[in-house]
């Protein structure tokens, strides 16, 4: 186990947390959260084959932005098990408003996604001693994927503690931390605003032009338009139409 | 969802489920198990940077040998993270007893490994229509591991129904089935040896030589030797040294 004893040791005194981030509004402000609390970040990111793969991207430029001394970009061929809008050949929606897209569970649900992301974040974690676990995942602005509901982030956690040797020796407790899990997009954005997030790095587009102009009309483009409009704030994102 | 209608569409008429198969003794097994059940067995194998990597071969030969359909081998770079002796440069430990083995978990334990292969199972168990999902772990021969334990199989299967949308919605219940959980391995092979089970295919060794003969002392060597022994099989693998 030397390279876990190296990688624990932590130079800097802070506890260490693994922090999800997909160069996407909710996880970068995840990260300038999780940052504020006093953590030193590994950010990890997956290439899962999603259309808006430019998301891989911005997670390096927010990582980079924000000082990240280590970001791991995990391979998770998704593409291959389809079954989504951000994987496969299915549409994406447009134009749709927010009511309508709370009244049910979106084709750009990705089968499991959330479950393994956070199950290789658990490897991580261990190997790193860095037990606190960071994921913006939301329950209010956009209710309809299953895995970012609180009773699955608490299942999650349950199954965690008692998968990791660490856990279950008593060395650590996973804790899947979820800073935005109740507050609303406009929230999030104020919160980042005052933690001094540069949102004109991150990337939200489902469905991102070549340039990698934002659509400004996908289910994500619309909820971070009505979430800066709601703030006060203006979205520096650069979009195709508006 | 054009695909997934396709793939669930079942000629055979059997319902279909998912079984994670190594090439090994048990998970071999495992798949025999599943379909003297009557289920059509997608395979899914993981090639995680371990050591026994002949072990992908030999989950191919089985599959063929078992005429599977389908068989997905997936990808999972843990060597990069690394705290394991089957993933990094860690001594696989040799010539142990099963009794020393049992009083704590070995070195060969790999974070988090069954709960990313669980978690990529759930992905293809909810696009295939497959919600049946057989793991061939074990808590009787070799109790070390945490993940292949009753309780945390439970507590997988818990967050798995609160993950997906075709279980939230309804449509499917993802069960985990551990038809090995409380055989000891002479009960194992004497199972496979009735249900046709030709384990000359299979490969155990967490050490081969590079010419694929298995070294005959490491933990899963002595295990499945000790094995045979008590069913008063012959183990048909070939070893360096005996």
């Amino acid at each position: 186990m030397t390279e876990r004893k190296n990688l624990s040791s932590n130079k800097t005194g802070r506890k260490k947390a693994v922090v999800l981030t997909s160069g996407g509004l909710d996880s970068t402000t995840t990260l300038a959260i999780a940052l504020s609390d006093g953590f030193e970040c590994i950010c990890l990111s997956f290439q899962y084959g999603q259309r808006h793969h430019v998301e891989i991207a911005a997670a390096q430029r927010v990582a980079a932005a924000m000082n990240i001394a280590r970001h791991e970009i995990i391979p998770v061929d998704l593409g291959r098990v389809g079954g989504s809008a951000l994987t496969a050949d299915i549409d994406v929606p447009a134009g749709r408003d927010p009511e309508t897209m709370a009244a049910g569970i979106p084709v750009t649900y990705v089968p499991a996604r959330n479950t393994i992301f956070l199950s290789y974040a658990l490897a991580w974690a261990e190997v790193l001693c860095a037990p606190d676990i960071f994921i913006g995942v939301n329950a209010v602005d956009y209710s309809g994927y299953p895995d970012c509901r609180p009773e699955y982030i608490a299942a999650f956690e349950q199954m965690a503690n008692l998968a990791l040797r660490d856990a279950v020796e008593g060395r650590i407790t996973i804790r899947i931390h979820t800073p935005l899990l109740h507050m609303s997009k406009a929230d999030i954005i104020r919160t980042g605003i005052r933690l001094g997030v540069d949102y004109g790095l991150t990337h939200s587009c489902y469905n991102p032009r070549q340039d990698g102009l934002a659509c400004g009309v996908c289910d994500s483009c619309i909820l971070r338009l009505n979430g800066f409009n709601e703030a006060g704030a203006a979205d520096p994102a650069r979009y195709v139409s508006r």
